[in-house]
């Protein structure tokens, strides 16, 4: 089953539902005309379709391994790595001064999205860079960037980010790693990390990682993390990788999924790093990479479960079981495979909407400096990242239902969107992190981004009452619950918000969902049928999500941990 | 971590709240008293905790394989097998005629539970001879019982059914394997079957194949289905494994998990067998096979849970990672962590009350032959098989989220536990298979199973109004709009309850379990603190799951399969 890019539908969500045309009037990507546009999603798409797409079985047939510590790459990876950086995708949205295309986050998002449904595992190596890139064009030394990143940018090395270590995950504000100051320009880092996603490969000339550690005077916590470059191969004076630096790969992890992408431990033993951005900030530097992985990576859900979908789809439409009611005999026709399809097609659309929402309030807010953008981008980050992922597992786990039996056995290619999408829930903040920081640091402004775009919500439902009266009801009032629910959200302990931050998220994510969809139908009535599968099936569930938001902390903690235990 | 056997909750509900007296008190499970059910408890807790549980990872590491066409198992298996095999516990349930314990199905139900939680590939195996066991006492001569049963119960050969082809999955009246009438009592049997479980071992002296294949004079459809005995070894004058017969395991699959478990595709040709039952009634037989397989189904989805929980809370009360509000620094203290935990041991309550109640109802039925019970125990049995597995993927995967990045590496075992399950949903009927049956099959009495039901629901609901006022309310509420959802959907065209046949079942499974944990709370002040959990958290999701069942189909059917192809 070969995938297909879904261009039509990027193309009609730029057009008429998170409206490119404001990021595109700005001075700043002017030059992404809709001819530029058309021709990145057209050569993306074909980049997906012919080159990656091919790559993503042998991902998890062949694993990425270690072989006396070096890291050899699964078959055909180095040829679809280079494919993608001669297209100039790693540097999609890097800065054309650097030799990046300085396109809009909301067209990188597109065509990561694209990259992401054709092999999740080789996808997520650009995507690293791609932060990596982003952290250091805000933070380092101008010597420090016109060393790494044109050479990012081209492809030539490739990006990681070093944040956890074994008894420092979530909590990052626990790392051990150490840097000395060696007194010339350089540190001395030791210590070590893991869950290094792509921490070393075959094919390009250097490994650049990004490592937080605490300088000898950094406090603890998190306000004493500094970061810094500590580079595979230290530069020569022509910046070609020179001397090994003291950093070795230690181990390779066997996981559930995402076979292709070796994650590492590291140990860094003194190894030579430079400080990027100022001592102790790290923690703000590597914020601007991990932000914009958030998105990224809830567009890696949506992408598996595109691809998911298309698979379940094109075995629906050929699987011939049973008299169906339409009569033509395949599974497509029986009433519980065509929900299942059109509550995954349903949800795809909900989700890229959100995403690219989000990738436009970025851009709006870059291009033009304003706060409400900036808020607007900062308050659907988590929704984009969480709900992306938690949807990309739900709709990879009903594309293995659709295939029935066929759906458990590994040939069939359904299990391995379910495995390798099952990380994007628990990586670069798992999402009950993410809806933590929804209801909390995202909430610090009492609220305010949230209800501006409940406004924004109920406008456009005021305004679809004519065509689609039951449709705009529904979601004015769903919006309404979560307006209110919101005002009781900021009026409570933060224990009593952490509690119900998971079902928020979800709630918050529904209500969005549905107005994306009310907002397609009412740009091409066409799509009013896939809006009334999200208005009417979907969207209810809402209500039951605000009603657990609202149950607080209290009973749980009356659970005692020897209740959970008896 | 070790598997604990959960005694207390066995005991718990079998006491308070499916009541198991009623069944003990019949003539027929009179010998199943207190004592005798506390030793069973015990000694089958002991082989699960002790002998099985540590096999679990074995059979993932080290899938069974073919080679030169003999099945090689997982190490320990075998001795697991025998384990099981001498404990009397593969004839729990079977008569005491033939060497079974003729216990309850409600006590074989909380063994094959233990079991399941220990190791469940390996506990696929028993199922299958439990299952067989049945059909061959309910349909087969006295001369088959004779032969087969008492081997089956001891274990010396176990018993494998095979219904599916591969263009016959849930349509299993497209099968196409044949059978010749040989004219001295026996059949030659012709075809393939796949998806076959436990096909062959190394440790059984025979392995007898139920068989569904159409004799020639067999109309299409599932009315000209046989049903035969075709052992793989020809059993001599003395009932010993003689002359090989003619069948082979063609290849063993590779699966999404339950590695241990071989899962074939069989080749049969010309192989003889023996007509179970009449000529062409083979489905009645299967499905009495089927029908005790998909409750015991179910309770691999509630075991795979049960695993997955207690595995969780191990590593939530060990693992130390940021500031918590209790103080003591292990994430069980994040809201977050002790919400999802609570619902995981909610949701394992309430599945396994209702799984319970099932087993009660098929053990009341057989001992007073009500045609009540019959009904209730219909009623129950895909409720009990969707939920049960549903619950069990679900209740997997929040195990895997609670343990952060460690739940994506495989030799934590968290992640095992959700490929081991995911098939649950699929075999023996897929949940979309089981919905339909509901909302067809056993609503056929125009809802009257339902109503019953819902009447008892609301009495005890009534009953608990003093002690429990707003959790009574919010269950009793719950139930009236099941009742009133129900007799909106006998009044459907059977597409449109197709349509809604999954959430309807999931909405029923929300309100049965909602009541389990009321029953529970007013029998034990105690268990009020998780009863809250499910009934205000998680109760509030059927009406959501009745709004899309009233949804019917009709908004299905207007995306067309070229705008779920767009």
């Amino acid at each position: 089953m070969p995938y297909r890019a879904p261009l039509a539908d990027f193309r009609f969500l730029f057009d008429h539902v998170v409206g490119l045309a404001q990021v595109t009037a700005t001075d700043m990507f002017a030059e992404a005309t809709p001819e530029t546009v058309e021709a990145i999603l057209t050569e993306a798409a074909k980049l997906s379709e012919n080159v990656l797409s091919p790559l993503q079985r042998n991902g998890d047939k062949h694993p990425a391994r270690l072989e006396n510590g070096v890291v050899r790459t699964s078959p055909g990876f180095a040829d679809g790595y280079r494919a993608i950086a001669d297209g100039g995708w790693i540097g999609m949205a890097a800065p054309a001064e650097h030799g990046g295309m300085g396109l809009p986050m909301a067209v990188t998002t597109a065509v990561n999205d694209m990259m992401a449904s054709a092999c999740l595992a080789l996808q997520l190596n650009p995507l690293m860079t791609q932060g990596q890139i982003e952290a250091l064009d805000h933070h380092a030394s101008d010597a420090l960037k016109a060393l790494y990143i044109p050479r990012l940018i081209s492809g030539e090395w490739c990006g990681t980010m070093n944040l956890t270590e074994p008894q420092a995950g979530s909590d990052v504000g626990a790392l051990r790693t150490r840097a000395e100051d060696l007194g010339d320009g350089t540190y001395a880092v030791t210590g070590q990390k893991i869950y290094i996603s792509w921490a070393d490969n075959d094919f390009s000339a250097n490994v650049c990682h990004l490592v937080l550690a605490r300088l000898p005077d950094g406090a603890a916590g998190t306000k004493g993390i500094s970061l810094f470059m500590v580079p595979k191969f230290l530069p020569d004076a022509d910046g070609n990788p020179g001397r090994r630096n003291s950093l070795n790969v230690v181990s390779l992890e066997h996981k559930l999924g995402l076979h292709g992408s070796p994650t590492a431990v590291m140990q860094y033993d003194g190894a030579v790093g430079w400080l990027v951005g100022e001592p102790h900030r790290g923690m703000a530097a590597m914020f601007t990479m991990m932000n914009n992985a958030r998105l990224g990576v809830g567009v890696q859900g949506i992408g598996v479960a595109e691809g998911a979908y298309q698979h379940a789809l094109a075995y629906a439409m050929e699987r011939r079981q049973g008299a169906t009611p339409g009569g033509n005999g395949t599974i497509i026709d029986h009433a519980d495979v065509r929900r299942m399809l059109g509550v995954m097609k349903a949800e795809v659309f909900s989700a890229r909407a959100i995403a690219l929402a989000c990738a436009v309030a970025i851009d709006m807010a870059r291009a033009t400096g304003s706060a409400e953008w900036q808020a607007r981008a900062a308050l659907l980050t988590p929704i984009a990242k969480a709900y992306g992922t938690e949807m990309g597992i739900e709709v990879a786990s009903m594309g293995v239902q659709v295939h029935g039996g066929m759906g458990f056995i590994e040939e069939t290619g359904a299990a391995q969107y379910l495995r390798d999408v099952r990380v994007t829930a628990i990586y670069e903040g798992t999402n009950g992190i993410q809806a933590m920081d929804l209801v909390g640091r995202k909430m610090m402004d009492g609220g305010e981004a949230a209800f501006r775009l409940m406004e924004e919500v109920q406008a456009q439902a005021e305004s679809a009452r004519g065509r689609f009266p039951n449709m705009a009801t529904a979601v004015w009032n769903a919006a309404e619950s979560l307006r209110e629910a919101t005002e009781w959200l900021v009026a409570q302990d933060m224990n009593d918000r952490f509690a119900g931050a998971v079902p928020y998220l979800r709630a918050f994510a529904r209500v969005l969902g549905a107005h994306m969809h009310l907002t397609a139908a009412l740009a091409d009535e066409g799509r009013a049928k896939l809006a009334r599968i999200a208005i009417k099936r979907l969207l209810p569930e809402h209500a039951a999500l605000l009603v657990q938001l609202r149950e607080g902390a209290a009973g749980l903690y009356d659970l005692t941990a020897e209740d959970l235990a008896a």
